[in-house]
């Protein structure tokens, strides 16, 4: 049997748009081609950074209706908490972070419970045979190796992350796995020789005067490799 | 020597608006003739919602220019840790809840060494006799009287709260007393007759087809009751 490349996907993250405007921001993103959002939401507790909520989410939502496909990442110390808002918000993936929980496998079975796609993600100071391990005894549907410290947009990329994007694709090559922090077309043959194929880029297309051209060209890449695996 | 009364302020919160429209939104109140913009800052911890931070407050400030008066309601756990955040934000008024912490003193000195106004509220079940112990030893620029419990917007209103209003009117006649949770044209009497002057009013505002005339009666109330203490 044969495992197809899961396909490349680009989500702006809206971290550094315009925050008082984001129903226009993120309707934008649709418009330059974005395959999803990717939406930081941090508690000022789990990072050192406090953006925004569900209340947000749901009216980014109302706003743009159902058919845009939302990641949220939860930068917060009890995501259990949220798994109910954020499917009500309509959410199609719950991203929470390994660090932020002791129970995994149960959040894994409560977001899928609640009707959305699990995500789970490491920091860049965690080991991947810990995101391995749980996936082996709990699947989910997409990987995340941070590539800065989460908390803040305009970071630099940690190029060393790469070796865990190398060891999770290799144990699952069928497995969505997403990069984030850093990511622009500067850097983006890294992550896609690495194996990842969801992009999270912020400033790189928030701040970009061609943001669908950056759009297009991080997926090109991402695709490129992928054809090659 | 007589003190004056202090002037009767409407302050429109934004929680239950269009949170992914956040800058014509509040626009939207500045023209209706809001006094002040009052921002419930939540963060899932102090209690069980999680709004915005200062990043969208800071896009708030960047979208309406300098001029609009932001009193940012802080119910969070560590306020300490948004004092400089906030004050890069021009945010005017930085209002902190007594039970988050146990430095009320200290953090006073912080918010007006950042150059901030410093406001302190109370929960409906926290006794006011500890607000006005810390007002005696540290005074601050205003006094927040919880009318419901805080996390929501559209509350029922606590009537019996105004005796709390009431005791920190009489002892300190020229203070801002502030009023926030299910104040609205039917309940605004309560309120100035206790001896409210600043007038948070959420859905009662935001969700009238006439937020102007809401916002004038709701002044007209709280003035004459000023007029007449």
């Amino acid at each position: 049997m044969v495992t197809m490349a899961p396909p490349a996907r680009i989500g702006p993250s809206i971290l550094n748009s315009n925050l008082a405007n984001l129903a226009s921001e993120c309707q934008r993103m649709v418009e330059c081609g974005a395959d999803y959002l990717h939406l930081d939401v941090m508690d000022g507790h789990f990072v050192p950074n406090l953006t925004f909520g569900h209340p947000v989410v749901q009216s980014i939502r109302d706003n743009l209706g159902d058919k845009p496909f939302f990641d949220a990442h939860m930068m917060v110390s009890k995501p259990e908490q949220w798994v109910k808002p954020m499917a009500d918000a309509k959410v199609n993936l719950f991203t929470f972070h390994l660090e932020s929980t002791q129970q995994p496998q149960d959040l894994i079975k409560q977001i899928h419970e609640s009707g959305m796609k699990a995500g789970c993600g490491i920091k860049p100071g965690t080991p991947v045979s810990l995101l391995i391990e749980l996936l082996h005894s709990q699947m989910c549907d997409m990987a995340l190796v941070m590539t800065v410290e989460p908390g803040f947009g305009g970071q630099k990329f940690m190029t060393d992350m790469m070796s865990k994007v190398k060891s999770l694709r290799s144990e699952f090559p069928g497995l969505d796995i997403e990069v984030d922090g850093g990511v622009s077309p500067a850097t983006i043959q890294h992550c896609a020789e690495a194996g990842a194929n969801m992009i999270v880029s912020g400033s790189a297309i928030m701040r970009s005067s061609d943001p669908k051209g950056v759009i297009e060209e991080l997926r090109s890449v991402v695709e490129e490799y992928g054809v090659r695996r």
